[in-house]
């Protein structure tokens, strides 16, 4: 019973049975039917004209809207615990040719207004230092925490009023918008997002993200640099099929809903236990090793997160039983 | 009927079987069962320790081998007509951090020492003159020609007395390889090649190709860089299963048989219109605008190359009652 | 006698005299009086408003130009022979974050419309390849020829009409500017020129150049690309200096005449040696691995430039009676 | 009066004449004989075999070594206030192509092992987190703290355990070497220390610094990435007497001894008011706005360092009087 990550969830049927209805002929690269409909049926979720590239990762996703958004020479606000600064490789620094990651505080993995603008207020503006060009948020969080629509707009706020541009890190969107129940333009454009990497790999999907560009005007380039990036697979009729079964019937919600409804389960559990709020579909708990043994020993799969902390993961295809049998298991610690 | 690319074609069903067979629960990126087995694998084929990354373009093996071929501040020898140079958008730039693309000449895209030794050799050893680092050549070529292993081993040896390293982009390595019907040993590291790319995708692959290492030294740099360039996918048994059911029975080689004979039996009807020996499954055809017209209103998709030329691309999966059709159109012309 | 490069002459006394003169207490970097004077004095010289920066070599303003008109996916059209091509160990490739260099054919290094028209058209405007989005003309060429302002105008054309941006290497703009007798602003803004590199090191500085940008908001980037680059000296009063004294009176153009009158001289005695016209202060001749020993042998210093050429370069301090013994020397092979 | 920065200060005599000295006919770049003796000249110095660089600026020489020591996809701690973090306008993410600086904290911006290796320790040896590949200090730091050699050398032997390289920014190494009296060997490469930048212009220099291998085999790329980055002074001889006239008798060490004592006699005059121990040649002090105000309206000319605290730098040439002076102005306050 795996809890360690919904990275390694299975793919969703509709999702295989798109790709297998995709394998015709077909134009390669991103001009086939699929491909070429995406900028439509992501404008209608998002309620305004948007342009939409497929990546195979989230990594490719967030760091090609960083390179769009920021300079080489420039900088971008994120959290210390961000998904981009710790878990990526340094592809943000590889794909905006240097740009550096500035790191903000605030509890859970998410920013506000306030933490953001310490970051940049500490920055003298001179050529000496290098100057904040956009702020990155993940949402949920890599603690499981929910931005809402609100929070995210008063960010948009201090970015506008900067100058800066901004990004949110959707790895987990659907579980963010699960929980709030949002409308998605609520969520992005009208809070000030201008590109949204939309995650499907983590949620029913198997090797396509979208990235997704408010402004248009900022989608041209990034054509060119996931090019060059080699991330323009040929066949990329499947990839678009992916994410065209993600959205059918709001799929991608659906599945959200349900790994978030597993993560609420166990977290009545957790009780006390807990070190963030559960809002997503992420637990972090105090558990001693001899009580993440305990679990273990009974075919539970997790991280240890820290000393004296676990982390577990749920998906959208965790089984009920087994959320159940989990449930119980962490009561009995 | 389509003869624009093989870039193109469907997946092959074993392939897409050995997707759905990978479809349950393991660890996520490269720790699957599927992934880890490759180096075994290919070991087998290539007879010699081996380091295989899977990545989910051929443009993404090609210029992930050259950045660890090549410092930034080197040089790569390649064709004036080579992929890397023409069609990747300037991958190989990114990947490298800017090194330099030299470009040398030889009929059909194939180089030969004398063609690599002679840009070389004009350029002075000082500080001011990027220097060559690496050779690059790619079997089958851009003009479908291919090279034996002793025209292989020709250049490695050069490199060797250079103190270059070497690299084969193999997107079309099945196709080379039905012709030559050589061992892969002797193809490539026999011949001085310590790094191919070897295509799947154009050959009944969906998204996966694999980068072989001959020196195992130069792949742990490597999987930083894979990751750094969001390259990493999340569930990546589903690339590496790709990989293994082309492997199995020689699925690989059997494809590339079938494209090399569809295009040999146009060949033929072809006759001295062929601007290039038709080695692979690549034709080049003299063909008036007049004449191109007509085969396109007899149903026949394809490129123009240049005034007067036209380019075929035949595939695993050309049914034989087309090719012969176009067979036909094209001796009616 | 030193005829290898007008890179090792000396620094003119009006130069050293100026540095001098700046040694007092003042801001450090470029927030000085002489840097802060640069902008109003080569407005006047240029007859419109510009931002100068100073740097301490061609290819530093050669490259930060390159990175302020191209972005890392694009490519810059120049000539085959051209300095940033051959003479900069890859600084453009560096500066621009892997551009392209476009390579053009023309005789004595320089470049026409039609020639770099037929680079640029024989580009698929597609994302598989790179799109030319500058050129870049050297002036005076790497072979001594020059550009007269309505040739520089007929490119300058060229890229308004294409979209390019459009760059002048000047590292011998005096020489051209000598020979030509045109206004500056006939030579650069109004003939199209974006960004001149203005160089002053070969032709009586140190070590100062001025990156002349006839678009201020070129500037504000560079500015910060240039500290970027580890190029902004504390002391940057004694660079300042260097081209205000050389702006003083002209000296820049008479040290330009004198070098080029030198030439005119060889050029001369070297009769139909020449290989190229001499129009600045370059010759490239003829000569015989014998004859080049002979007149090594009287103690004149020169490069071997390829089988059976040489290169000689005046400088603004080239001695009257080495040029004439020179002369003789050449005269009597 | 001047106390904002040692990098305002003026050039030495003797710099200047060796700059005359220097201005006759020789080979360009480093070809020059001042330039091919600096090896020897600092290898008497540093007591071993060592490969040198000029570059004009420390931050060039800074990042030349972080190059030299850290790929790419490496990162290099140091401490959260060092230059290389601050004050470089991201010129290390640029020199390194995108490796990562990671921030370790200590007193007065200086490091022990205890906190590298917190740093280090909190990163998991796995593909998604950049690794550390160096580490970089600053002595005297940037809060005029001064490590001596055993306290390099406990970082150095870190290094080792580790498979890292080291740096150290000396851009007041000879402040550090005045205050600690160490012999240069024992500070650097016998404390383990890879590549010293060596700073001149803060002491008496004009546009020099020596970047200092002690592994000549760094050294050879880092020739084509000095020529790469535009840094490669056609007239380098300039650049390298600079260099010679500042080792001659010893005046690097005398002119870091004056700004040393300058400094100490402020410090006396400052008393309780120091935020750190002054160990070479820059004071913190904790002074209200108004007493600023105060020290200014005398003639004093200083930084204002945060909210309540300023900064003051003595130099080379800064006279005894205004020391005299700014000391009684202090204790007035």
């Amino acid at each position: 019973m795996r809890f360690f990550s919904d990275n390694a969830a299975r793919v969703h049927p509709s999702v295989f049975a798109a790709m297998a209805a995709a394998d015709s002929l077909d134009t390669a690269y991103d001009g086939d039917r699929w491909s070429r409909s995406l900028d439509a049926r992501l404008g209608e979720l998002f309620e305004r004209e948007v342009r939409v590239l497929w990546v195979p990762t989230g990594t490719a996703a967030n760091c090609l809207a960083l390179a769009a958004l920021c300079p080489p020479y420039g900088g971008v606000i994120c959290h210390r615990d961000a998904h981009i600064q710790n878990d990526e490789g340094g592809a943000p620094e590889f794909y905006t040719h240097g740009a550096k990651l500035m790191l903000a505080d605030g509890p859970g993995a998410k920013l506000d207004p306030a933490g953001v603008a310490k970051v940049a207020d500490a920055i003298a503006d001179d050529v000496h230092r290098v100057q904040p060009h956009a702020v990155s948020i993940t949402n949920a969080t890599e603690y499981g925490r929910v931005y809402t629509p609100a929070e995210v707009a008063a960010i948009g706020e201090l970015c506008r009023a900067r100058g800066w541009r901004f990004h949110m890190d959707g790895a987990r969107f659907a579980n963010a918008m699960a929980t709030t129940g949002a409308a998605p333009a609520e969520m992005t454009w009208r809070a000030g997002v201008d590109a949204l990497s939309f995650g499907f790999v983590k949620n029913g999907g198997m090797s396509a993200e979208a990235l997704v560009f408010f402004d248009p005007d900022l989608a041209a380039a990034t054509l060119r640099r996931r090019k060059r990036a080699g991330l323009l697979l040929s066949k990329g009729r499947y990839l678009a099929a992916q994410i065209l079964a993600m959205l059918e019937d709001d799929l991608w919600l659906a599945n959200g809903r349900a790994a978030n409804a597993a993560a609420t389960t166990l977290a009545e559990a957790a009780g006390d236990r807990l070190i963030h709020p559960v809002e997503a579909n992420e637990l972090f708990l105090r558990a001693t090793p001899d009580e993440a043994a305990r679990l273990r020993a009974q075919g539970f799969d997790f991280y240890d997160w820290a000393t004296g902390e676990v982390r577990f993961v749920t998906a959208w295809d965790s089984a009920s039983e087994d959320i159940d049998r989990f449930a119980a298991a962490i009561r009995q610690l």
